[in-house]
């Protein structure tokens, strides 16, 4: 059996640029197509010379799309949706990027958003992609909605918690740090770098639009409907981020055991005993690094997961799905170790 | 009346060597002493080029010290236990910026420090070094206890909210991260550039040596025991420290007018209502940004709170506790602005 | 005698920020007008928190600037070519921090920055605003042309070589390096945080725009005509600069001893013996910080020279030249010391 | 053909941590050895977390060596002399990454590194391991003296012009600026995050210690003894190399074209046309970008290389070597794109 044949559409970015990153040296992947308006016309190696494909960015075109076997998205909020719908209708695997399909309450769209869904009945088809938590679906599934950074590393770091019923799901409260490349790669005030540099703020207080992700999955795990207080942070990084869960203990249980046998078999999920996460130790590559630990004076628990925005947190955790979705091993074209120093 | 003679004693660690750089511009306080056994013999303008002092650094000397109006100790935990004392019994005022004289329950020593305090009986006398908590016993006092970095931000943040009863005392978390510097001038593999840049990472969890700091101030202001979760974070940055505080809403009062209340005629703290607090505008200054915001959705308020670690978090606040002490103007020494890009 | 009244022309980009930064504590000075058409109508302390005045930021009047005695122009390429001629016309003295009036010979202009001069026959009035070399001309100059970041740096480390014949004008290198400030507060690709941090490169070869400057006050100093090829750089950083200048030595002098004798009295120059220079120790500050070597085995001399590209680069400067305008202490608004760490 | 079997000599060090990134995902080289003194006992994944590696480091014991195909060598320098001739002795291939055997003059070691060489006969065994420079001697090589960063970048760049008698050999000056990990693991003031961030500066000024072994090399090309200026910079950032070399025309061929046809076979060099090299472009992988410019004003050209100091600079390189000495793929294991942003 050949390679399969993978496109990226909207590969501008910097989650798409991740994305033919690791595409290009995917032992089992082919990709053959790569679209961005903004670079139609010039090779990869032209625009990303740390990349150095020849292919050329090329304009959609949905006849070259139909030939492919899977189709990442990486497109802007609300640009998935008509496209996604397309894709499927004609048999092609998706894994989108955006925010678009990974809700399943339709009334959540406008409600953080600011629009309806335009196929909300399709949302339930659409599988929530966070291998440790849906790896049986997404291996059945050819509709992936990839996660948010934040959602991805808080998840992990409080599935086990809730699973074993160690904290009052009532009570939670995450705050959370990211590199910069979260924020995208379009150009603002905020982005420049004398700006953020020496810099560390937090931003989209009260209700940040990864909200509702969080607690639609948290609710699936605590079994009851769970509602967060969720704080952003932008560090001056380019990449990496950090997520800080705190929540009042509800039973005596040791968080770590319960972590160590959640993630027993999870070939990108670690739990460190000695030493507390590090978002540098991540650095390009698709791991979590997790630590737990009690505060007995005020019975919280504090649990810290670690990835790469870019890695676990967009592209490489796109791999993974598309992985387990074409039937190829889960770690295929991420064996690569993160970089340091 | 001429200028008032000052001294900094471990004038060669980043707090230190900040003092120098304030008081070499101070128009009333004359720098006339620095002290520092890495550095005795050498000027100050040759260790630090930033700050032009002819100034040589010199090994501690009591004598030397005797002559003083007001003493800056600059020193280690524990190191200023003794000196201090000394200092008051020869009738010199002493700003002291270790913890040493920080907790009034002698107790907390051996529990948060490891060690008993050697002059339990005379932890009463020092007071407590928020002039926006404690201005009157400041102007009276000739033995100060400058407050840690994180304890400034919390503090600042939080005490409108308890003094106003919005928030509820026993839900209290705070997550902060600061910038390098606070972790001092020593080399560990942990401040190593290759290892910090692009990188982020809790500590010193669960229970930070700053935490009893906090509480003890919080438990005033709320006239009821109160403790707290406190989780301190790195960030990349050589300066700047952020306070994110949760806690549940025990009323409907807006946050942000209590805040424009209780610190309407201070100098240095601000309550910005159009923006989020970042560090990087408080960066050279001793000034403190606030922000206040409510998710309706948890009941819950955050409270950010941004601070140059070594301006209004040690140094800055310690010169405007010694101008109160000394009865010059609050701010003199103080008016320059932040440092922006 | 009151303080003299001053206003600042261009106020939103980042030197125009640092003028106001600096003028806000300048106790001879008193600013009473900034310009922005970006800012117009909010305050200073809005759009800077760091600089907490009041002072709201107009449009451009030309009979609110004819009140004031001086006014800085910190305007792009271009447009201070009319606005200068105007002022004087009204008797206001003016700094221009543009490059509009630094070239003597106005074939210069169209060669290298693609257009006529529009008051050519007016370039000789204007008086090239490096102190150290030109200073009895700025003390009696109402017009002066505030050098650019590179060509200060250049300068103030090769005058002394040149001076004292040391080194052989035809064979002058210089490669330098600034902080990103230097490219602008305009957004860019180039300038976002994720691109820039951890990023080093080399641009505007071979002929950047502040090459003719420096070929022209070196030529004056030489006393004959110096051509050098100049290649900038970008570091990773918000502020600094470093001029690394390389030339055959034309006789045994020592450069220290020339650059010693030739800045002996300079109030913000210092030539290092024990050190080098490092951008760091001029954070925030108007000092120069020069230091010598001799490679024996090539026989050349390498002349070094740190600044805040902001500061001596552009506004510190900038108010070192208006005090000497207006008669005032040259020191004056300019005492406060560099920022470490 | 089973794998391989390697070992790293000195792994604790940021070249030897990048060595066992490499060598994790390897194809056809087997780790099966690395000793740190440091860290004897522990797991490379306890040590570095972003490498998962169960493989601990051990102590330096000569049997288990003994039984190796190839060792790297990653000591400081004088560490390696003995050690690499006994391994040499008993059959065993040996890559060098300090300096120890990369000078063939054994006089330049005393004059150099202040110690006579241990070994001065065997120099001439050794081949200096750049394979754009040496391919074929390195392919039948059992001892490679792996190079310094930043004479790999320097000759890389300089190379094209000297074979094509493009520069003049006697006006080669070389700054170059290298991120921090290029200083090591150890530590210093100097390496402190909180004095380099935000800092940039020249060392080593005037005979750094890489010199002569660019001279060695460009006196190869050139057929006649070539010395240069060097200055080595340090910037803010953990990894990157750039640089600047600039010489006098000796004739009018385009730099370009020479720099093309010289390197038009290399799979890791890349000569860019359209825009300029950046460091971080090259950040996690082995390639070398260059770009050429002529000042026609001074008849100078400029030659610019970045690299990966760990990279192409350090363990990619030795990798490169050890792929050719051991007859596999040149790029076997080196495939990995840089990583961006």
């Amino acid at each position: 059996m050949g390679a399969q044949r993978v496109g990226v559409v909207g590969a501008s970015g910097y989650t798409g640029a991740e994305l033919l990153r690791l595409l290009a040296s995917h032992p089992d992947l082919d990709l053959v197509l790569a679209t961005s308006r903004e670079f139609a016309g010039r090779a990869v190696a032209d625009v990303y010379p740390n990349v150095g494909l020849p292919l050329p960015f090329t304009e959609l075109d949905m006849d070259a799309l139909a030939s492919l076997d899977l189709v990442f998205l990486a497109l802007p909020h609300g640009a998935s949706m008509e496209l996604g719908v397309a894709l499927l209708e004609r048999g092609i695997a998706v894994v989108d990027l955006s925010a678009d399909f990974r809700l399943k309450d339709p009334s959540a769209y406008p409600a953080w958003f600011g629009s309806e869904h335009t196929a909300p009945s399709l949302l339930e088809q659409w599988v929530y992609g966070i291998p440790e938590l849906h790896r049986e679906a997404i291996k059945g599934a050819s509709a992936v909605a990839n996660p948010g950074c934040y959602p991805t590393a808080a998840l992990i770091a409080l599935a086990p918690l809730l699973a074993s019923g160690i904290i009052d799901p009532a009570t939670i409260t995450v705050t959370a740090a990211s590199g910069v490349s979260g924020a995208g790669r379009s150009l603002s005030p905020g982005v420049h770098f004398s700006h953020v540099d020496g810099n560390f703020k937090a931003y989209g207080l009260p209700t940040h639009k990864h909200t509702p992700e969080i607690e639609q999955e948290l609710s699936l795990l605590a079994g009851t409907d769970v509602r967060i207080t969720f704080i952003p942070h932008l560090v001056p990084m380019p990449r990496g981020l950090l997520a800080t869960c705190i929540a009042s203990r509800a039973t005596d249980a040791d968080p770590n055991d319960a972590a160590d046998a959640f993630y027993a078999d999870e070939p990108f999920v670690r739990v460190l005993r000695d030493r507390l996460p590090e978002t540098k130790y991540t650095h390009g590559s698709n791991h979590c690094l997790l630590s737990y630990a009690v505060d007995v004076r005020t019975d919280r628990v504090v649990a810290l997961a670690a990835i790469d925005n870019l890695g676990k947190g967009a592209a490489g955790q796109a791999i993974q799905n598309a992985n387990l979705m074409l039937g190829l091993a889960e770690t295929a074209g991420l064996a690569g170790h993160g970089i340091y120093p």
